[in-house]
């Protein structure tokens, strides 16, 4: 593969740009009302984020029609107030930390490594987050996107063909001048199925010190990569 | 009308951000191989932009199906090759040319006055280019966007109210929280009928030095400018 067929990249964002871990354990833990509930910061991030495939499957499934992540968010969110003993928060409170997912911090090495590689391709999301939610985040952490992608664009959430697809076609790209940065062995994939090119990023604790998936490339990627420094540096940027 | 109340900035590009007229008549009388044609290159700008709107009404009407710009643009093109004797340009000098779309000039004001408004602003582009139009002209120019939306992002080419609505929506905003920056009056009514905010750029030499229309504001609008430095002053960025 030449690298220079390439014209763009396309992200992963939660947990390949940014640390959702991290930046949801410390908010939830440091920022009133909700540090005076004393709840567990990491417990809370994860058993949030456990419910985001089994809900984004039931848009993929059909059993509910689109929605976008910041409306599946909240309704994992509403799940979770038993559990956590959210009932004393205000509904303006919920509403702010079901957002908490727009005030997400990029990974040190993520901001630094996108601009270096902005200097030779376009830097486009392929989340399935939504566009204000990757948006908001990126004017936050200053992340240089050319444009924002993703599951709300195409209607489809990844791993869906579709999302990939539609992706790369609103870049006027073929699939092989796009390549997908991930840090998630799925995601590569089902983005090299389309035809697109894949470079696997480590993230080996992104879900914390016990992370037992996506710890080391399962497949042949094209490029493998401890960071986005690491990326920039291999794709001579 | 509060300004604070306003979140984001949403703009029409060709002839407001972007000076099209003179960017174009530039490329076909300076590059080859079409300099050695030695076309007329304002009159040969204006035939190609007088068969925009004409285009993309059989889009809104439902004659045809949606096509992007860039499709438009080349069928427009191809019905100029008699009347400017392009029968020697080769296929892919016609479709270099009809890409001279990805490569229009800003305006002397654009670039710094949108850095400013940014500061501020979520600045989004909501014009009838495709994305990959506007993401191109972006990078080469250095227009720094937030988020490209508008017409292909829509499925709507303006004035249909889907295009402002549906880029409002994915922005997360309710239309009053959006203002619709444009050197056309009818661009901003529309936008206005939406419930967008609206501020008028003046670009009386846009069309050249004869332009008749669109010289001044014909309404109410929120804002009028003689420039985006001037917008950015008014906004106080």
């Amino acid at each position: 593969m030449s690298k220079t067929e390439i014209r763009a990249l396309t992200f992963d964002v939660f947990g390949t740009v940014v640390d959702w871990r991290n930046s949801i354990a410390r908010e939830v833990t440091t920022s009133p009302p909700l540090k005076e509930l004393k709840i567990d910061g990491f417990k809370f991030a994860d058993a949030w984020r456990a419910l985001y495939q089994p809900s984004m499957e039931k848009v993929r499934q059909g059993d509910i029609g689109w929605v976008n992540l910041d409306a599946l968010h909240r309704i994992n969110l509403n799940h979770l107030i038993d559990e956590f003993n959210l009932e004393t928060l205000q509904e303006r409170d919920l509403v702010h930390l079901n957002k908490v997912w727009h005030r997400l911090d990029p990974w040190p090495d993520s901001v630094a490594g996108m601009h270096r590689l902005k200097t030779n391709f376009i830097l486009a999301s392929l989340s399935n987050g939504n566009v204000s939610l990757i948006l908001n985040m990126a004017r936050r952490a200053g992340i240089p996107w050319d444009m924002i992608l993703g599951a709300e664009i195409a209607g489809h959430y990844k791993p869906e063909p579709e999302a990939y697809r539609k992706s790369v076609e609103l870049l006027g790209l073929a699939p092989s001048q796009a390549m997908m940065v991930a840090a998630h062995n799925g995601d590569l994939v089902a983005a090299s199925d389309v035809g697109l090119r894949t470079a696997f990023i480590r993230r080996p604790k992104e879900y914390g010190p016990k992370q037992t998936m996506d710890i080391e490339p399962e497949h042949s990627f094209d490029f493998v990569a401890d960071d986005l420094l690491d990326l920039a540096e291999q794709l001579d940027c």
